[in-house]
């Protein structure tokens, strides 16, 4: 029986240890990544995961197996609800019971952090905010506002309890307080630890480019994905499909699942901006296999931390590097989300199994562009 | 002090008795009623109301004093989870914490009982009727799908202790088992007992109309409004200046709203059809003075009753009457709720003071349409 | 045989003078007008009309008769493709042929004049556009940009010879270049010579409104309504509805016609704000009577005069008094196309009948906000 | 000086015969393609071009060199207008002068053929659509309706005198009149002509796929796209980014274009179902390089030709092999777009290399999918 331990303990794990794909010497876009190539390369943003990883063996719905978490992702450290940040969401497949996007549609704004966590979780999740926020901030039922949630979540049923809600609303709350800057951990953490992808490990995956401007200027943008989709036949990596080719047991039943990505840069967009570089997310997403099949809830949020009296002064034509940033770090963290998840079991002896590593590498030399090898054959 | 006291004590409360502006002798619309003039009578729909009503004075977080509630529709009395019903929604004003909206968006379907609540209740009852649909469903969790739980809030700050979220799941729970078909209780009832409307006493106001088409079949529509927006000066009664001319007190403040409407029919009509008669809920709402401020939250949902696959047959050009009882059923619902709420008074001292009946009708039959009059002078 | 006959010679017209509602006493709105009260109220603005008024008898396509025109609004008399405008546009019922909504909904911006016309003339008339742009602007073709066209339209077919696309790309030029500052010619005139409105003659109308704000600056805000829609039933005017009382001939065929609205504002608002102005005009809509008819295209499209680089900088939560204006003016806006236009006879012998000014006057003042009269009894 | 001739001459043109990369041994999906692999393979549909090649030489506004065309694209063979099918558009880049989107978002139908032209010809087309239609339906102009054009563009300004506005109503008629079922001509043809990809030579592909359901029955999805956007260093096929590593003459000036795709299927989906299917169509030109930058007009347009009473029988949960053949033939027609142009010099001597086939090659068979090479390297 194995699995991961949530990110404390990960070192202690039997498997190889896990390396991302750049790591391993893949060619991953044509723009520099930040320091850390994760969210927090972008100044200020913080994340933090709770990781809820209990019991084996049969599903008892209420005691476990527990595979969960939940991830917080705060833009800037301040007082979000006092100082919102431009926004723009997309909504490229709307299966899914994320909270808060109408009001993110209809001001461009956000005012509350960010939260992830499992299908059924989400509303203690959100609950778990709203009691930080009530406690931030003394004014609220007493004036003419009141904070406006944010939570995103992907089904991990297939590995968790889910019916157990084992997520709590002080689990959301010591997400938030355990913010930092990074390096993000990846793979089985916080809202990654039970989710699949390309019926293998998912989770959490993170990566940034910088943006050198003509005018000497540099702006940062980072991409957080929370990965939980697709059929092992949907895998590309750089254009191979090596899920067609894994020798990986395919006993894994495919559930439909969801893809959550949150970027975020230091570039003043408008909201109506934001909005496009999120809606480019799916291109990125193309790139590792999306098909964003039924059921799957595909959104992506952008967030700008840029001073709200600052931003809007971009012209639409300085946006295409922006949209490549998107692009590749929409790839990018996908690929790091199941390079880096390790293999896991949980509820009915179900497991997922982690992509294996020295397999890819090899099939992806092979390929030759598909002029050489035919997949299946 | 003095307050309505919830829909089984509202005979005992010492103001004259409120009535509908129906029962007053206002002409409303062209087209006949149903029975009851409400939701329930389009076939099979349920309603259902938990009222909370506790305290008085100074308002202690936490404690009270207590003005709220939630109201649950039921569009039919099956298993909404096994047998979804096509739905169409229309965000007018995207202000507001309304869960559930982008699922109905992309399926055109709803598979859960509809909840309203105040805005800081809305995860609380969404964890109640989760609650609800795990129990009936024992598949959840173990499949591939999960439920879509649909909750719409509107903010009652002005008389409640919003920060003590004293609507608990169990409450959405009994709501649920509450629904029963009508006579819908209506005004302080429910969701709508601590609502506000035109700086006046708002809450839950329902109508309905029989589309008698040419083929000889007849169609029920019904429309449930929570009526929460407005200033008094907004107010609009058959095109009646009301809220300008009214010598109410104006003391009361003025706190950004929302508006919830909820409309079910009978006839088998296409989810992008339903799309449409949501978005001509506004046509109505206008009517009765809305401006659809800055703030409010003004969602419309419609819900189809027939099956499936009888659905989608009806052509666009036969929508026209559909439209016509939408507009109609969403002012009188408005006005419904607030003929029919009575005042009352919640946390410090606030007081929302009921529409004064006899004035309003002295003030409407000496209006002239605009010819003979000034309002404010 | 009876019509009018363009606005260089409306008042030889053997009918009683038309007269505004404003004119004829009725209270329509709190809100001050501008000195016009239309559409050039706003500062810089200009409008120029073509109307196209020929022959009689039966409709030999091709020929006549022929009852149409086109209309021109140019926010600003600089040149619009270089020196664009924010923007925001509100689609409220899809049906229609309207040119341009894409880009708008993309970028927020305009960069060219707005034409309204009929609903196969917009090609031509946008061709005239084109030639137009294409003279004054000799690096389109050479350069990375081209111009965005923006043609709304109403179908003017029930008594125009709509076949014979009578209006030509050179009529678009010439009502470009006829824009002028106010006071519009209202009725009759332009796009509005052919138009039907509640089965009676529609129109062209437009009205404006101040916005005082607390900081002692004042902004104005101009409609212009392309007033095509409804069946006579469905006339409201200050909630009394005249339509159902009115004792004119019935035989006027209803066709589904459209409802275009275009607004101007000097607030310096960012295109997100002006989408939301936008959608507000359906509720002064409502208030005349629209129920966005199966058919009916309504199109609403807001400007901002003011420059680029000074937009955005309003709060949504000073936005109240725009809405009430936008309400105010769409709605007052239809009641002066109808108002104002008169009688007219076209192809076939079709009439569309002018709304009969002192029977209305007479429904009016004694409707009692509908306590002491009964429509249609 | 070397151009293509329009697709009737193309086998006279001196450089090596141009092959597409199926052809070329290139692996290009998982689904089997219809017999000709194009967008014919669905049973009814007809295209058909008119390439306008003439003049060499400095641009002279009006006279030439002309490099430009129109393709139709007709769904089936019978009345369009009389016989409407199910439609679904997804805007992904509003960019773009494109006529008929609202109707189609607001009805999920279409009535008439689907033209393909030059940014500034959308309205010439669009008349020649009006005049066929008026032809065909003596009607429209004395009931009802009227016809709703569909027109798409991209800027072909980079090699074509687009100011000269070539493509007279006539030749969208031609086209209509030319449609015949396949094989199609693909590269320089019709609206092809002119048009730029990857800063090499751009214009029309198309591909198709079976859909073989395990209820026995197949369905067949084809598309085609009109491929003009992109920078050289954008270019990906299979996932190999040749753009970066192609030793071409970078001389040739980006400008921003568009991306058209037109995808039509036998299966009898509903319109809300199209819509989906059209939002995927982003994920296979993602696989190609896209980014959809700044100015691209990025419109995917999908209809059914199955009868209107049919449709909407099929269960969301069946997509998801449309969604994989969208995928694929997205890509593959975009790649057959650049593998079958043939370089073309136009206006000023500009000249839009063709993609060089065997060095294209080499590069895919050495790449090692970002393994052993990297690129600019």
């Amino acid at each position: 029986m194995y699995h991961g331990k949530g990110h404390n303990s990960r070192s202690g794990f039997s498997l190889p240890e896990r390396s991302s794909p750049r790591s391993l010497g893949l060619w991953l876009g044509q723009l520099p990544t930040g320091t850390r190539n994760d969210l927090t390369d972008v100044s200020g943003v913080g994340v933090g995961h709770v990781s809820l990883i209990r019991g084996e063996g049969p599903l008892v719905a209420g005691q476990g197996p527990v595979r969960t978490g939940v991830t917080a992702i705060l833009p800037h450290r301040g007082n979000l609800y006092r100082q919102p940040c431009r926004a723009g969401i997309h909504v490229f497949n709307g299966f899914g019971k994320s909270i808060g996007v109408p009001f993110i549609q209809e001001t461009g704004l956000i005012n509350a952090p960010i939260l992830l966590t499992n299908t059924l979780s989400v509303n203690d999740a959100a609950n778990g905010v709203i009691t930080y926020l009530l406690k931030e901030n003394p004014e609220i039922g007493d004036d003419a506002r009141t904070p406006d949630i944010i939570v995103f979540e992907c089904d991990d049923s297939y590995l968790n309890d889910i019916r157990g809600r084992h997520v709590r609303p002080w689990d959301a709350i010591l997400a938030i307080q355990r913010a930092t800057s990074g390096p993000i951990a990846q793979g089985n953490v916080g809202a990654g630890v039970g989710m699949s992808c390309f019926q293998l490990k998912g989770g959490i995956g993170s990566s940034s480019r910088l943006i050198h401007r003509t005018d000497g200027r540099t702006f940062t943008l980072g991409m957080l994905a929370l990965a939980n989709f697709g059929l092992l036949e949907d895998l590309l990596i750089n254009g191979v499909p090596v899920g067609t080719m894994l020798q990986v047991e395919k006993s894994s039943e495919y559930i439909p699942g969801s893809l959550i990505s949150v970027g975020v840069t230091d570039a003043p967009l408008s909201s109506r901006q934001l909005e496009r570089l999120a809606s480019r997310t799916a291109l990125g997403q193309a790139r590792a296999g999306s098909l964003s099949r039924t059921g799957s809830g595909d959104f992506s949020l952008f967030v700008s931390t840029a001073p709200l009296s600052q931003t809007g002064v971009l012209s639409d034509w300085e946006l295409d590097l922006y949209y490549q940033a998107v692009v590749e770090t929409a790839a990018e963290s996908i690929w790091n989300a199941i390079f880096l998840a390790e293999s896991m079991s949980g509820r009915d002896e179900h497991v997922r199994q982690a992509l294996p590593l020295q397999e890819t590498l090899a099939i992806i030399k092979n390929w030759a562009g598909g002029l050489s090898s035919r997949p299946g054959g």
